[in-house]
């Protein structure tokens, strides 16, 4: 949680909390240009003029266009830790942990922020260097935090045994997916969506006492196993 | 299928097949500088250079760079029909037709090209109008196709009752997303990758009936479905 806004943002003084808004929007309305735009295509002029301020202005706000990138990054981030993980990081059971992290993690992506802060996030490769390695630093973070949990599931016999990296990333892949299809006037609500992928991945597909093979519908049953740990072979 | 190299590719005078590599070549060359400077960073001039051809030989195989990206996205969906979807649609059975798509689809993002082409084709919003549609509609067969198929088990009683949009983008959550953090020297091989991702999704991680409340770790038998095919989940 290092960015500047939120420094801004938790004073009480109204016009602190008013600089944070406004450093906020900067960021927003600037994901929402170099999204357009492309982010060689977008000049610090335009983004000003965006944000309906002079570019002496912008420049009290961020040093340069790369160091907007990453602030803008920052800002996902920050928001991301803040929403979700502060939220769920303390919930004991680790099941529980991982379904209410992904159910608040597809909230963020359905209506937390601006759809382009998300994309920056995940799709700008244009950070080099130490700013890109910080970037990557706080995203394994939330990578090592749903291993562990996965782990953890396993451990406790929670869960069958699964590989945690395969699981997180499948985890991942499902939430972040999300952004690049989900319209909020489609068909289906950000809640169907959230209540879906959760019984997905956590229930399968395949129902434990299906009739599956038996095209009569008979159900054929057979005895499986299950070792010390719950986890059936 | 409609791109320009697949055209040379089957037929069978070497030359022609020749020409399809060429331009398969030049593809995956612009699609690297692409990812690595940005649509609106990257020169014909250059792309030309990297492909060690004149900008003339360059203009020789596109129209222009709008031209350029248009293909490129087109390639991608060509390979992907060719080595994923051709081979599974015809698969009578619906979840042995996801399964199969699903294990296809992944070995296609960690070996089935470079991995620019797949950011191209998921992530570059440049194109805009016709050909932007015609890239759109090309997807959304692929999302049908999986919707139906889900559709299609849930009406055979072969999988739970789900939403077959939300199941389908979990799918491709699952799939897609690896191409941003699978690296090919890893601890994890594309094998244990591909199976790990079919076993999440169509097994799911609880088990059917496991042993979670008993802390003991005392076996627990429960009873498990055979498919009419003798696979047991």
């Amino acid at each position: 949680m290092a960015a500047g806004w939120k420094g801004a943002h938790v004073t009480s003084a109204g016009r602190k909390q008013d600089e944070g808004e406004r450093y906020r929007s900067i960021l927003e309305t600037a994901a929402r240009l170099i999204c357009e735009r492309g982010y060689e295509g977008t000049s610090m002029q335009e983004i000003a003029a965006a944000c309906r301020m002079t570019k002496a202005g912008l420049y009290h706000h961020v040093q340069n266009k790369e160091q907007l990138l990453f602030a803008i990054m920052n800002y996902g981030m920050d928001v991301f830790e803040e929403r979700v993980l502060s939220k769920v990081q303390d919930i004991a059971e680790p099941v529980e942990r991982l379904r209410t992290c992904m159910r608040l993690n597809i909230e963020l992506v359905t209506r937390g922020w601006s759809k382009e802060v998300t994309i920056i996030l995940h799709e700008h490769a244009t950070l080099t260097g130490e700013v890109r390695a910080f970037i990557d630093a706080r995203k394994k973070r939330y990578v090592r935090f749903l291993e562990e949990s996965f782990s953890e599931a396993v451990r406790l016999g929670r869960i069958r045994s699964v590989q945690p990296t395969v699981a997180a990333f499948a985890f991942l892949g499902m939430v972040l997916w999300i952004y690049k299809w989900y319209q909020p006037d489609g068909k289906l609500t950000d809640e169907q969506i959230a209540d879906g992928m959760v019984d997905l991945l956590f229930t399968g597909l395949v129902p434990p006492l299906m009739a599956a093979g038996s095209p009569e519908g008979a159900p054929v049953l057979a005895l499986a196993p299950l070792s010390a740990s719950g986890e059936k072979r």
